[in-house]
């Protein structure tokens, strides 16, 4: 099965230095997974050219079929982003038409006069589209480089969704011919170290991600997160396969004196 | 003044695919920077050994002072932290007779044997030190190299909080001599675009770190939360500097028709 997978650039010195919590890499991982894709990796780096334009260059020489940032399209000084990534494809930074207009538009509405400051959320890379932004003012940015998709989203989270959303709407063409499937139960009383051995045989047995996610102590309240997950071109398929691998590890759990407690 | 650069790699497909939000980046990046740290990057890879080796491998070569992960300490199949560490510093993985120590001590309290499973989590690279977890089994794996320390913690946020805890009590010995001082307030009324001109000025008058949050619509109802950082040998120095650039930031923010909401 051909590998669909993505890279999510996340920047931003509030992430960096724990006072903005990632969450969203975490909507963009949900999203782009649920579409059939993998998330190969994620990278935060700080609002610097340099640290911009490398982050971009090792995602890009990785080859994945997708590339989203989020953060840095704004008005301020330290939104870099555009200028990064025109420099890591080797781009001019010129004045997007269509996104100035977008921009034009929005300001014009409420007699609000243009700034440099405002001109620069219209400057993109050559080649670039402008995707529509209608939570707030800055575009997103569409460029396709050596047969990846680039999309540079906002850092507001609310524009950031809605920016993705228009380019998924209008713009991905091409999407994993995948579908992507995931289940998981609660086990009560059995060790994760315990399981472990078990785990590693229906992993095999059914080509599937099995992940035990420790919710208790190991040793003390032993509760693990089960959770099986799978992809495939056939969705019977996969779904059939994810749920024999579950009640297959649902009665190891119960044959090791454990309790399920949940089933999601 | 001395960068004190640190890199933060997460280890774990149930980060990347969304599923897990990194709150254990967050928690690592706020207390290294409390210590005065500047996160230089935040890298997400897969419970995979080649993506692991390349993580630490692309940290190392940064040069920063030190190397912090979290996931994949633990007994099942897809962790695969300790064998990605020791590969990507070309040192063998061997049995840390302190580690199995640790290990041991947590199973025979409760009369439970020894697996291969569990032995596995006294894995380590030569010359590691193994760091104390009281709030599980794994621990932690501390290990210099180059110059660079290197912490791996496990993935469980309590794990990691308590191995990470007792890593800068006991074996942290050099750490920045700087204070880091940050402060924030609220400003509605007033436009991103429209301060972003003055931000810029009050960056370059104090050689302090600002930014600007937007919290509402930037034309319907901006709220901004203005964020002003910075670190310096001098606790007085900083922290008087800081807050001189707030109050002109503050002043700048009612001159553009602003209202202060809070001050943080």
């Amino acid at each position: 099965m051909e590998s669909w997978y993505a890279e999510i650039i996340t920047i931003g010195n509030e992430v960096l230095s724990g006072r903005v919590v990632n969450t969203n890499a975490s909507h963009i991982a949900r999203r782009l997974t649920s579409l059939g894709y993998t998330i190969r990796r994620v990278t935060v780096v700080m609002d610097d050219i340099e640290e911009i334009v490398s982050a971009f260059r090792e995602a890009i020489s990785r080859k994945p079929k997708l590339i989203i940032s989020t953060g840095g399209l704004g008005p301020t000084y330290d939104d870099k982003t555009s200028e990064g990534l025109a420099k890591a494809l080797n781009r001019e930074l010129e004045l997007n038409p269509v996104a100035y207009n977008m921009i034009l538009e929005k300001y014009s509405k409420l007699n609000i006069e243009i700034t440099e400051e405002r001109k620069k959320m219209a400057m993109m890379p050559k080649g670039a589209i402008a995707v529509e932004n209608n939570a707030g003012i800055a575009p997103g940015i569409l460029v396709e480089h050596e047969g990846i998709i680039i999309l540079a989203t906002p850092g507001v989270p609310k524009e950031m969704e809605d920016v993705l959303e228009n380019f998924i709407r209008k713009y991905l063409k091409v999407k994993p011919n995948v579908k992507y499937v995931e289940e998981s139960f609660i086990l009560e009383g059995v060790m994760e170290s315990t399981i472990a051995p078990y785990v590693k045989q229906v992993v095999k047995k059914y080509d599937l991600y099995v992940k035990t996610h420790p919710k208790g102590h190991e040793l003390a309240k032993p509760i693990l997160e089960i959770q099986v997950a799978g992809s495939s071109t056939n969705e019977e398929e996969i779904k059939e396969r994810v749920q024999k691998a579950i009640e297959e590890l649902k009665q190891i759990g119960k044959q090791l004196g454990g309790t399920i407690l949940q089933s999601q």
